[in-house]
């Protein structure tokens, strides 16, 4: 690979490219739905060991996809990750085989509403079922049988992937080591849903969504879904990160009295820009069914509302991680889920991180966070390679 | 009044009427546009001393109009500030004559986007002009002259009308002995903007919007403006306060697994419902231009950024009053004004007030906030008393 044309940095895991796996086996989802097969996109970094004890599954959030680390030919922009995953990093991929999928109902080329429903011979569109974090974990675990990987070393997300690491943990509590839970909570605030319905209504009011059909009509709703990512955007970030980036710098125009210059202030050409480049990559069914997956997210729902209930269940460790000033998943989110694991007698380890950048901070380099993640992690290989 | 029909609580102002004038003079904006003449609507409570001392004016916020307290016949919600407004109320009519106006861009009944611009016989609609918060200052005191007051006992205001109040120790330092300035801010940070481009692009993206021109046209941008409303409105309030109100309730459907039921949640339908009834009640274009107006405002721009040279020039004292979980002006802000005053050398009291409504908190009852606004202004009553 290092012969190749692209520049790659030291420590990358350099070229990378997606696999595509046809699941073969029904997937009954929670809504009662059976998709009889299902396509899985996803990406590996890293080595599988012989006994096929090092794999760790990462989970993506609301917008993610498969390409978490490494580069694209063409492409020098690296995978979302890529600060944590490679030579040496947190999830360090000369002792790891990192498994990173795009899961289902998302739009980056596994089964979702972009896709032909094989029943049918039609786009899925608006008609795709209702999914569950639950459903994610399902698909996941068929890939992990694809595999051939019998338990994960550790099973890793951020927000809505916390709440997949959560769910594997309850639901197939001998099939993970170790869940690293990373600014996520164990249900949504109303706050959080709030948010949520105004960039599904962003969606649906745009005329252009034509009740979902938008793709079978030639159309995007890209102005609602544009809102809907700029409404998302200003909640994952934070107040003092915002200020610090844009303050109120103008963009153009000037405070003369006097005269009627249109002014722009810097914040909204950014916020716009994000919007319409995010709507040109996403697809608005995905996003009204991921973002209602994260509404009714609620870990302990089944468990007597009681999380302590829930995870009792649990065999695995946790490591949660919170950002300071992450106001969407904010730490106290995190400590709920630690008390629970702690009264429910488990082994948990909680960084809570300083940081000023918000909910993104999850995504975002921080050498506190990258430390956190990659000392738990090296104590994980360092037992599963005494093990060996 | 005790005699109409309209059953009328005790210490209400009772029923109340608006009043409309037609302000002949000129008023040049600081976008340099000109209105040779402009109407207010307003309401007033008390009586006004025979020295015309005992005077409020009241600055209603971005939504906000003239009805501040008191009934209407055949409608049994009182004005919004009723709570603080009435006999023996923070705000006492038996001893201050208090003024409440409609201010102009705004829709309820002053010249704005929706009246008929005089000079050209048709609707303002998109080509109102661009207002900043002294324009309203400007048109308040061509009011107060109208009224024959020639010093403010106070000028009070919560959000943009704390602003006004600011703005008025400036602009006219010997019109005012108090400016009661309530969960405000100098200036907008990068995310109230954020929120605020967020709302305006809701707006301009709704195709009944018609590039401003839906009144021309018989339309109107209902679901831009329900948009821009419920992203106002949980911006308004706090994660706990909707926590308590809402939680994870649902209005309909149900958690059952194996079923496609639409679930949703209670803070969505209250949500769309709150979005839906602006909407219905409120002019976009006037939303448009006082979201604007708020972005615009900066108390120290033409006093080389620095608060503290600005306030120099204030002569009335200050109260300010901020609310623990306000997000959207946090009490950060009004310790900025605070400390800015105190460097001025200025007479400042600054009550911080606990509670867990958010912003909205301004707009709320709340015995500590009513103790803190009414002891402040019965020691002003007293003064005035005193004096005559």
């Amino acid at each position: 690979m290092s012969s190749h044309s692209l520049e790659v940095p030291a420590q990358s895991i350099g070229l990378v490219s997606p696999q595509k796996v046809l699941i073969e086996k029904p997937l009954t989802l929670a809504c009662g739905t059976v998709l009889p097969s299902h396509e899985l996109v996803f990406e590996t970094y890293g080595t599988l060991n012989s006994d096929k004890s090092n794999a760790i599954l990462i989970c993506h959030a609301l917008s993610g996809d498969h390409h978490a680390a490494g580069f694209y030919e063409d492409d020098s922009k690296p995978g979302w990750w890529d600060h944590h995953i490679g030579p040496g990093k947190s999830m360090d991929s000369d002792r790891f085989f990192i498994v990173s999928v795009n899961n289902i109902g998302s739009c980056f080329g596994s089964t979702g509403p972009t896709s032909i429903n094989p029943e049918t011979g039609t786009l899925w569109g608006a008609d795709f079922p209702s999914l569950r974090a639950r459903d994610w974990v399902e698909s996941q675990k068929l890939l992990m049988e694809y595999l051939g990987i019998n338990c994960w070393a550790a099973v890793i997300g951020g927000s809505l992937g916390g709440m997949q690491a959560m769910r594997w943990s309850l639901e197939h509590p001998d099939k993970l080591l170790n869940a690293v839970v990373i600014a996520s909570s164990m249900k949504l605030s109303a706050q959080n849903i709030a948010f949520n319905e105004i960039a599904r209504r962003a969606i649906k009011s745009d005329p252009d969504f034509c009740d979902g059909n938008y793709l079978q009509e030639g159309k995007a709703p890209l102005h609602g879904l544009a809102l809907a990512r700029m409404i998302g955007h200003v909640t994952y970030l934070s107040d003092e990160a915002l200020g610090k980036k844009f303050g109120r710098e103008l963009a153009s125009g000037d405070f003369v009295d006097g005269t009627e210059d249109p002014i722009e202030f810097q914040i909204e050409s950014y916020l716009n820009y994000q919007g319409d480049k995010f709507s040109s990559n996403f697809d608005a069914n995905s996003y009204i069914l991921i973002t209602r997956m994260l509404d009714y997210f609620d870990l302990s729902r089944e468990y007597n509302n009681s999380p302590v209930e829930a995870f009792e269940r649990a065999q695995c460790k946790f490591l949660l991680i919170s950002f300071s000033s992450d106001w969407r998943f904010s730490p106290k989110r995190s400590q709920e889920i630690a008390d629970a694991l702690i009264t429910a007698g488990k082994n948990v380890s909680y960084a809570a991180i300083d940081s000023n950048q918000g909910h993104d901070a999850f995504l975002l380099p921080n050498s506190r966070y990258q430390a956190a993640l990659g000392n738990y992690l090296s104590r994980v290989a360092d037992q599963l390679e005494a093990a060996q």
